[in-house]
């Protein structure tokens, strides 16, 4: 519709000599469509968005009360602005970036005002003359000294505006004390009309459509790991399909999505801090207690990350110009798709744990899984032999493996995490009739019934079949004995 | 000596009941003396730190003379306060952050001023009782609209505070000019005390020690290429000797400095592109005019940051415990040793041009060379057969070779953008006697004689001679006419 009225518009263009004027109004109305449009899917993206705008409008419009209504106004004076002031700039769009602005600017107002108070008090000792050179060397090393302690990070993070607010205030109570006699009025009006502006502030976030950087933080950090999931669920197919079909037009297209997913992980470092660094304001919320360990998250977000950089390096080998020898290929296709759709599984069962905030152990036979299918790789390429061996088309598959070993390393390490976050979070557990959670490793090493639920609803029962062996994983070089690894895949 | 007084500390503390009393001060002494060092640090690692705190300290001892000075406080009145204000709001590390600032919120002051003083002008229509309420309404509308926009990506990066002080100013003109009846007189007080402040910040930050974003920018984004350089510089020698001698604890710990440098780059993005926002708003200073490219230096990151993606897939094979085949080892090494030390020099003479701001065409036969290394590495891989291919060893040297060629194409792509920048910011050209930068390819196809010198001051002369063949480099499939590749390597 957008391009049929610029279409209609282009040819209202050539269509006479007052075309041009005609189309001018009609121009605006396309430009004023498309930013309707961006607005629209603004909104939609975030409905969030829309109501933070409203509540800040409203906070503003309530502590303008304390001008409209007289008596109000006769008790605050023109300090009444202060209020609309600190709403203005405490409002933020979580509630713990409110709060955290809100009580830095409490304790920096108070602090930095008998800071001040004591300051003007000091000077007035030099006299006349002395007090306004001794209130600037006063307000110079006070100004300079607080400017350089926000250059350590652990101010930065958590108290940067509490010390632009001290030197603020500071400088404001010291250098107007000289002038006003009546401070300690002016600071009682000052401060109990950003008290309220603050408590608005503080309510309005908390209390109408609160918006938690807390549960911000813990969806984030679930939805990086299920974007991973679904690069993994989806790579194996998309990787061991690619050579087969050369005409891949279709599949590449229908994939962009879910092997794009990705990359937003690569960069959420400061989104994460910044959120884990306002939820520690928050009170407790919903299924969060007060003393959440949103520092764990961080850990779990740099893993997922750390996974991401890996799904980076390996993302290239799908499009990739150089012809895999299909003989290497298909010695490894079965265990390098395993390894990649069991860590999917793995990585969406703790995803799924940590939204429900539920026991993640769900996760661990699907770990065990993709490592006993990252073994089968290495028996696999140890009995390897080609009739013509190609080293250069061996190349970019073995690439894959290896990455793919990589990643198997990284699940391990989340699910590790997403466990201690588990213990550290108290998630509840739930009853698995099936499977003792205790010791799913001595179990797994025997065999494993696993049912799988394909993508298109055909159930496949996965069976495989494992001697106990005694070599580390880890050692990559076992003995001799190597042990038997049978595998079917019967389809149901 | 820190230990010692701590360990003196302790003795005393069992020496006597008095010990505990004592130490406190000890302790006290030692916390001081860490503190103290930590500020050292901050310091020295960048001194301009020390010097930026000072500048606040010193704007804000100036403005203070509004109120010390009393013909100009007789002026300005109690407005003078905004000048306190919009000095410690302003000041902004970077010239850029400041003039940034400072433009947005005088902008912002004059247009929600005269829009205040239109919505006040509207609301006397409705009469004593409508005022309040149509008021009201406008500042909800105005505040709500206001702050939607904030979550337009392009208005957040540029014109967030702008939108802030717009929100402020409007609710106070409106709401003040309900009771205050010389408004016209207060606005032009507080907008000239704003223009003070702002212009002292302004003149201070600029010709006092200027910190200049779009240099830091410049110097942020050459360093970055040099950490990469200095990896793949060792990476090298790091890989292929590390298997030599497995004894390498000497090795790996002097090697520890130069092999995590590269991390830093992966999460520089926001840094990058705060520095590049501000960087916009600076005048022409040093080597950079006005309309210097500064958008640009962000595709150059961008591609920094591949290379690192790329960096850290293969950093894990360093310490790797799967132990690679040492024949297929030595079979790659020569070309991988290459492709590595010729993308570290490429990219290093890259920073150099960038840092000596010099045509950038250096670094073209070092590329060529990489590119050389990589077709070798074909070469070799194709030509490669192994008395006993245990596949297994294989896969991490393999691996290595693999993304060393991503990280060539990567370096090739960062001397692309180089040397675009070199050309939108008209890098001065230097003199190259010996290679003709218009037919480098021409020439490397045929042979190259390149003095290497080597970490130990003893030059080599690496002879590199192609056959000129007609497939393209990206196909990998040569037909099989393949080009004999010959090299020889003589010690001088």
């Amino acid at each position: 519709m957008d391009i049929e009225s610029t279409a209609q518009e282009k040819s209202r263009f050539f269509a006479g000599a007052s075309g041009q004027v005609k189309s001018l109004p009609g121009n605006l109305k396309v430009r004023v469509i498309s930013i309707s449009k961006s607005i629209k899917k603004l909104g939609q993206d975030d409905p969030r968005r829309l109501t933070h705008s409203m509540k800040v409008g409203l906070a503003l419009t309530l502590v303008s009360l304390l001008y409209y209504a007289r008596p109000l106004y006769d008790g605050f004076g023109v300090s009444g602005m202060w209020a609309v002031l600190t709403v203005v700039v405490l409002f933020e769009f979580t509630v713990g970036g409110t709060l955290s602005k809100s009580l830095n600017r409490g304790f920096a107002t108070l602090l930095a005002g008998f800071l001040g108070l004591g300051a003007d008090y000091f000077a007035r000792l030099f006299g006349k003359k002395g007090e306004p050179i001794v209130l600037g060397i006063l307000v110079f090393l006070l100004a300079a000294a607080a400017t350089f302690s926000r250059f350590f990070p652990r101010i930065k993070a958590r108290y940067d505006y509490g010390v632009l607010v001290f030197i603020l205030t500071f400088s404001l109570v010291a250098v107007s004390g000289y002038r006003v006699d009546e401070l300690v009025v002016v600071a009682y009006q000052r401060l109990s009309t950003i008290i309220m502006g603050g408590a608005t502030c503080m309510l309005i976030s908390i209390f109408i459509c609160p918006v938690w950087a807390g549960e911000d933080l813990h969806k984030a950090v679930a939805s990086n790991l299920e974007k991973l999931a679904s690069y993994l669920e989806g790579f194996g197919g998309e990787y061991f399909q690619s050579c087969e079909d050369l005409g891949k037009a279709v599949g590449s297209k229908d994939g962009k999505s879910f092997l794009q997913g990705y990359k937003s992980i690569l960069n959420s470092k400061n989104s994460d801090e910044s959120l884990a660094n306002f939820a520690r304001w928050e009170p407790g919320h919903g299924r969060f207690p007060l003393r959440h360990p949103w520092k764990h998250y961080l850990k779990i977000g740099a893993l997922a990350r750390q996974c991401a950089y890996q799904i980076e390096a390996i993302n290239g080998c799908i499009g990739s110009d150089i012809q895999a020898s299909q003989e290497f290929k298909s010695k490894i296709e079965g265990s390098c798709t395993r390894m990649s759709a069991e860590c999917a599984k793995a990585v969406k069962a703790l995803a799924t744990a940590m939204k429900t905030m539920t026991d993640p152990s769900s996760a661990n036979p699907h770990v065990e899984n993709a490592k006993a299918a990252m073994r089968d790789l290495k028996f696999a390429l140890k009995a390897a032999s080609l009739q013509n061996a190609d080293f250069l088309a061996i190349v970019p598959a073995a690439t894959v493996a290896s990455v793919l070993v990589e990643i198997v390393k990284c699940v391990e390490k989340i699910s590790e995490a997403v466990h201690e976050l588990s213990q550290l979070a108290h998630f509840t557990k739930t009853l698995e009739p099936t499977v003792s959670p205790e010791k799913p490793q001595q179990l797994l090493h025997r065999g494993i019934i696993q049912p799988v639920s394909g993508g298109d609803g055909n159930d496949n029962v996965v069976i495989t079949i494992h001697e106990i062996s005694t070599d580390s994983p880890e050692n990559g070089k076992p003995d001799q004995k190597v042990p038997k690894t049978g595998q079917r895949l019967m389809e149901v």
